[in-house]
């Protein structure tokens, strides 16, 4: 595991890694969300990635990364989200096997999904330490290698790709927004932005009521996540500290947002955009309506970060 | 207006004429629909078009195709659906007037996007007599052109460039399917597809609850819309006469699929390729899915029609 930040080069080593495991998302534009911003937004779709998140960057790049003696006894990893899928499909397509902790609250849909590529899942008490406990013993078992979604620097490293993808398909961007939860997204398109294009700003959008980013990059200091509460559900974790040390130097501000703002902007999306996407990915359109002085007339690049939800189940 | 059947570069014109109005929508493809039909699908997405829909092409086609003299006085039509916000959208970028009839159940959602439009709306009773004796005061009164929303060979021509687009964008189709309310659709799309790919095959998805077009082919003569009766709202129409001529040389066979059919596959597009579609849109992949062995090992493109859908007021 590289023990440094990921300088430009690894993240093109990624980068060239993982793009046939990926797809090469598209970037779309709005006339009316332009109009309702003021700005030129491009969304970077990676709800249209491969298992509907960015998170399938990341997984593929860790997967890849590691030696032949590393992967022969597959991966492991806790989640009940995307990163749980991500890290399923990698290891099939790759031909090693995937243990997944899943807490027994997680929704069948997850499950399934997760078993549907073919991943071991193993159940435990919802509670973090329980998680980590499973992990660990998993681990001892059978020798698997261990995949943070997020506080690791080939996730880190991944990640990085979408904005890399973005920056090099639109010209002259001023600002990136991304969501952000753990801060794998966001510290990795920090690096990719700062080498490739270190006149745009990096921002990011929060939950208010998972606000530990925020709340860290004022105090200048990782504070703990505390007891998170957003219809964001993929933004529930708590920022890594690999991930904070990247964010502290290199992104501007963090906007929060409340539910309902979270709410509207998603359903805005979905209604003129015509793509589904997670509450999670529609934090950075809630900022940018909010702050709509901080990006008139700017070109903004938007990452949609994904687009799993339950369609049956829609907070509107 | 032609008096004759669109040619080949009748077609070209049309495309070159609206090419600055349209999107050029992109061709998506979906692993897990692949999957699930065993076919290779090339779904055209004009739910991604501007106005949200394919009828942006025929609408422009038509007011593009008027003279100076006869755009003076505006354009009309009697719509609630689609050809209403793409008739309005033209002309508001042409800087004519356009007067739209619209039965007085209308759902307020459509009649503010068409009004946003800068349409001038007049309402009626909602029946479809009430709706052409509108439509006829009005034009006597403003001597506005007539757009008809398919049963006009301008309409045809423009709605043929989606499926010349998806022509020019994947190589080798076996067969192209679209959906078939009016036929202005696939009347284009059967006309393009003999010009430029005449070794692939036409077909179409019908709503059962809406079946004209498929008793007319099976008969061979043009029979009456009847009432219909589907959740595909876009296909209500009854099948013009012009497209009827097309559709009897160029199409291959009409699929009809029932209203649950047509919700699960609407679900599955938004579950698995993460787009908004409207159920009009979906008759498609149901009838693939319910009719596999036609579509087996085939190279299908899929046109997906549209996405206008009241997303607080879905069937699932």
């Amino acid at each position: 595991m590289p023990a440094t930040i990921p300088d430009r080069h690894t993240i093109e080593q990624a980068h060239a890694r993982i793009r046939p495991f990926i797809h090469r998302t598209p970037v779309m534009t709005s006339r009316s969300l332009d109009a309702a911003t003021g700005a030129s937004l491009f969304f970077k779709c990676e709800n249209l990635q491969r298992v509907g998140a960015f998170k399938m960057r990341g997984a593929a790049n860790a997967v890849l990364s590691l030696t032949n003696a590393q992967r022969s006894n597959g991966v492991a990893t806790h989640s009940s989200g995307n990163h749980a899928q991500a890290l399923a499909a990698t290891a099939q397509q790759v031909g090693i096997r995937a243990y997944i902790v899943m807490p027994d609250n997680a929704p069948q849909v997850k499950l399934n999904a997760v078993r549907g590529y073919g991943a071991e899942v193993t159940l435990c008490a919802a509670t973090m330490q329980a998680r980590e406990e499973t992990l660990t013993q998993l681990v001892a078992q059978t020798g698997a290698a261990v995949v943070h979604p997020y506080n690791d620097y080939r996730v880190i490293a991944g990640q990085a790709t979408a904005a890399k993808e973005l920056l090099e398909d639109v010209a002259d961007l001023d600002i990136i927004i991304t969501p952000v939860g753990g801060g794998g997204l966001l510290s990795g398109t920090a690096l990719i932005t700062h080498y490739l294009s270190p006149q745009a700003t990096v921002v990011a959008g929060e939950p208010e009521g998972a606000d530990d980013a925020w709340r860290s990059l004022q105090a200048g200091e990782l504070l703990p996540g505390g007891q998170p509460n957003t219809i964001a559900d993929g933004l529930l974790a708590a920022l890594g500290s690999k991930n904070f040390a990247i964010i502290k130097h290199y992104v501007q501000h963090i906007y929060t947002v409340s539910d309902a703002e979270i709410v509207s902007a998603m359903r805005l999306i979905w209604e003129r955009m015509k793509i589904v996407v997670e509450p999670s990915a529609a934090v950075t359109l809630a900022a940018i309506l909010k702050n709509k002085q901080q990006f008139r007339g700017r070109r903004v690049g938007n990452i949609v970060s994904g687009g799993n939800v339950d369609v049956a189940q829609l907070p509107f």
